[in-house]
Order: C-alpha cells, then structure tokens, then sequence
C-alpha cells in the first residue's frame, strides 16, 4: 500500500463540455487539486470566463478536487490582475501557434514585459510553454535564453517551465530560484524513439515532442530530487478520429494512469520515497498552497489499462500496470 | 517541355500481389528502369525468387519498363552468386529489424565479410540500408563507420549508401570513390518537422526518419552536384489503413508524383538543367547500365495529385504541382 497525501497535477487540459465531463473525473479521482490550462477555444481571457469554466468543471468533478485556475497570458492592466488575482493560480504564457489552441498567444515577446511587472508586483506566478520557432527537436532549447531573461529581470516573479522536456531545460532551474518545472508522465517514460522509431505511434505524439534518452535521463533526475521541478501530467485528450487521422493531434491523455504509472516507474528507480516530494510536497511549496487533505492510495496490485475511455484511447492503453489506485 | 530520357528510379517497393499491379504502373509509366527491393515476405533469397518476382512485375507492368532485381543481402556462396549474376543489378543489405519487412536482415555486421569478398570479386554491387541501432535521429550516423569500413575493405566493391538522409552521409561519399548513394524525393523537401513540427503526418512516416534542416540542405547539393548521388524515391507504398493507424507503417508512396516534384524542385533551385544527371545519368555510370532509350515529358502544366490511387494515399495528396508527365 503507498498512500499519497494531497497529490497534485499542477498541469491538465480538461477541454469543455462532453471531453471535459469525460476526463474531469478521472483527473479528480486521483489528485485533489489540478492548475486547469486555458487553452480553450476562445481562449480564457476574461474574469468572468475563469469563473465560469471554474463552475462547469466543479459540477463534473465534484466536492473533493479544486480546479485552480489560470489566465491565458496576453497584455493586462493592473485592475484586471488585480480582480482575478484571488481567483487563479497564474497566467499561462503560449508562444503564438506551438500547440492546441495557441494561436492567440504571443508572437514578440517583449511584449511581455509591462504585464509581467505587474504580475511580479502582484506576486502572480507565471506559466510557460517554453517553446520557440525553428526545428521541431530545438524549440525548448531555443526558448531558455527568454526564460532566462525574465527569470533575470524579474527575480520576485515565480516562473513555472511547463512540462520541461530537456536536459538543457532541467539544467536552467539551477540558475535561477525563481524558476521551477513541471515533468510529465510520458516525458519520464518515452523518447522520440517510441514515438517513431518503430511504428509511428499517434497515441504518443505531443507537444513538446519526447527528446533523446539523455533528455529523459535528466527529467528522471529532475522528478527524484529538484526542489523546483514538481509532477504535471499535461494530460491532454483527443478523440480517437482526431487521433488515428492524417493530421494527428498533440496529446497523451494520461490522467487515468498518472499515479499509477508513476508509482511503478519511481519503483523501478527505487525512489518509491519521492514520490510525495514530486507529486505535492514541492509544488505546495513552490506556490504556497494548502490544498484540502485527502489521502489517495495506490495497490501493488496488476491492474490492465482499458483500450478507451469513451472516444479517448488513454496512455498505456492495454497495457498491465504494477500498481492501481483503490480509493 | 522537359525531356529525360532514360529516367531511372533507382530504388523501388513494388510490393506484391494486388498492391504491385496497383503501384508498378507508375513506376514503369515514368522510369525505364527502377531498381527493386527485395525485401518481400519470405524475402527474396533465391534466384527462382527472383525470376518469379520479375516476372510477376513485368506482367503488370508492361514491355517499356525493366525491372533491376536484387537479392537479400545474406551469407551466399561463390556458385549461388555466380548463378544470380545475370539477372540481378546487386544485393539489398538490410541491418536486422530496420524498415519493413527486415527481420530476416544482418544483425552482426562482421558476419558479411565472405559474401562481400565475393561480391568484390564478381562485381556485384552492394545497396545498403543503412542504419545501426540506436536513438532514431542517430541512426545513419552511427552505422556509417560500418559503411567507411566495408568502402576500405573492399576497394573494389561497388557500395551505394540507400536514401542518404543525413549531411554525414553525405559528406563520405567524398572519402571513398566505390561509395554512391541515392537520394529520395521526399527526403529533398521534408525534415522532420514536416513530420510531427506540427500535426503529426503519418503519411510523411518513412525510415529513415526525415532529419534536419542542414541535412536537407546537404542532400539537395549532393542531388545537384555529386556525381556519385542519384535518384532513388524509396517509393512504398501502405494502405491507408495501416498508416492512419495505432501503428502507422513506415512508407511513402511517391512513384505518381516523383518527376513532376522532383522537376518543381529543381526549378526552384535554378538547376533544371541538372535532372537529367540526377535521374539517370549518374546511376547509370555507377553501374554501367545502358538502360532502354524512351523520352519521358513534363509539360509546366498545374496538376493536383488525385487524394488516393486506390487503398494507397500518395505522397503530396491533393497538392497542385506546376509539372506534370504527359507521355
């Protein structure tokens, strides 16, 4: 029996009406608390739309989670931050067109920078999708020197490097104590070699795209002992027709499989103690919450993913895990 | 008007049964002569296979096409050699496991030394695939001191290095005289971004993977002005059911489209003066072949390639293209 005490997904895509009423739950089962990325379509600008997709998510996932929410980062006022700054967790930066519904993010980052002040002012923390232009194996690489200058720039300003995929990535957080990372699941676990190196796999495509085994060495590092890098799953799901297609859509939908998947894989590393510190100690720490207390207890029990969860094929489908959840 | 004559596709899968009377029309439509792959299901090990096989294929392809057979590279004797002589253009070296259908390929690479001494002796060529194990973005890089040994060894022994992907490939061609490579299509316009940049693209899936910008570059030149590359689209064909698939298959069907791209391309590169060199004169001196004379004819007319030739979608699906061939 391991018991996880308040665990934490600090990175979902819940999506909206039948997708979120279908993936919410599972996201809730298992963590008490999840930051929900505003990526939607439009995109999550407004006070008003926070509240409302707050409300939507609370009536499909129940009293025991907290959705924190977030803001789709463009240009704000001071007022506007200050409004809903009781009421979200961050703002969500996307460099314009790297991933689902980010065409509306920014294209010239030094755009950034009033209402970047503003939110080191306000203490409002910052989330990035740290990707820039160029080939598609370079674009985290050539994003850092941005993160670099802010987390310079504004050293009161908590900046979180979404699902961090590099060792160059994981490398930063030692420069700065103002920067801290989320990890994956599928990045600890795959490489571009799973992803085509045998058989393309459509289920394991996302973005970022699994880099190099010696990239996955380092978030494995990363997850086991950085103070700053703390577990978001970034679960993200498609139907399977936008999926198996040709044109397939970025995105693991791992929320079912997250706590048990990670139980095994911090196992196989013998750092089963960690797994706390990954899954919640260190994000409470890194954005000072006190999330509801409430005790999720995994099974050394096999337990075979399901090939669909609705129209969603989820991470590890058919596959036998070591581990279940049994709440 | 634009007129090659003799083209020549020197690496084909022309697969077999329905798929090979669907594919070997286009092929034998606007080359004279293609060189196919022997990598079948039982691949081709035998010389009956290999009559049989050519057989098959000039039925379904007509009297204006003639088919360049190979043999499975693996250990032969000097009389099995001797005997396959006439009727084949070389042997396909496939490393255990590597791209469809290889399996049955070489997984000590040491293990080739007696077939290859013979081959030097009789003046059979030698085509590889190549790549080692490893990460898929390392793949050519990492066997090519394997193909550097073989081109030293065996002095004699004509080595040509199939779909060159990377700009190291391309750079030892230069170090050895007995080294030659093809080049594909699609490996001239894509790079990995292309490939999972954006949406992932089953149908842009191939092996080799299609890798960076500088390594598109470095093929362009060698497609342009090395004398020992020449055209081989690696043209193989999937159904759409085993691409837009869990578990897409490696592959590009490129045969309807490759002259009319390839004479896009070299337009745009101010070079089409250089195709004829590319798509016949080249392959021809490396293997001293005088293949049938027929002319085959562009015309700079707008043409959108059709979505499907029955269960296969081709490469550049339903993209205008300013050439078409209008024998």
């Amino acid at each position: 029996m391991l018991i996880l005490h308040s665990p934490l997904d600090m990175h979902v895509h819940l999506r909206q009406g039948d997708m979120l009423a279908l993936v919410a739950p599972h996201t809730a089962r298992d963590f008490v608390a999840a930051v929900v990325m505003p990526n939607l379509t439009p995109p999550v600008t407004e006070l008003t739309q926070v509240l409302d997709y707050r409300e939507k998510i609370l009536r499909v996932a129940g009293e025991s989670f907290s959705p924190l929410m977030t803001l789709f980062f463009k240009s704000y006022s001071r007022d506007e931050l200050l409004a809903a700054r009781p009421h979200i967790i961050g703002l969500k930066l996307y460099p314009a067109g790297m991933t689902t519904n980010s065409e509306a993010g920014l294209a010239d980052m030094r755009q950034a920078h009033a209402t970047l002040a503003i939110m080191e002012e306000l203490d409002i923390p910052l989330l990035i999708h740290g990707e820039g232009c160029g080939f598609v194996m370079d674009r985290e690489a050539v994003f850092l020197p941005v993160v670099a200058e802010w987390a310079r720039s504004f050293p009161r300003l908590r900046i979180v490097l979404e699902h961090v995929t590099t060792r160059a990535g994981v490398e930063l957080l030692d420069r700065f104590d103002n920067l801290f990372a989320t990890v994956t699941l599928h990045h600890l676990l795959i490489t571009l070699d799973d992803v085509l190196g045998g058989l393309m796999r459509p289920h394991l495509f996302c973005k970022p795209v699994a880099k190099r085994p010696e990239d996955r060495d380092a978030l494995r590092q990363a997850a086991l002992h950085h103070p700053r890098a703390f577990f978001g799953s970034d679960t993200a799901p498609h139907p399977i027709t936008a999926k198996e297609a040709p044109g397939c859509a970025a995105g693991i939908f791992s929320a079912p499989v997250a706590l048990p998947a990670l139980a095994g894989l911090f196992e196989e590393l013998d750092a089963l103690d960690l797994l706390q510190a990954f899954v919640s100690d260190r994000a409470r720490a890194a954005y000072g919450l006190t999330p509801m207390a409430r005790e999720v207890r995994l099974e050394r029990r096999a337990w075979t993913v399901p090939e669909r969860f609705g129209s969603v094929v989820p991470y590890l489908a058919g596959q036998t895990l070591a581990w279940q959840v049994v709440n």
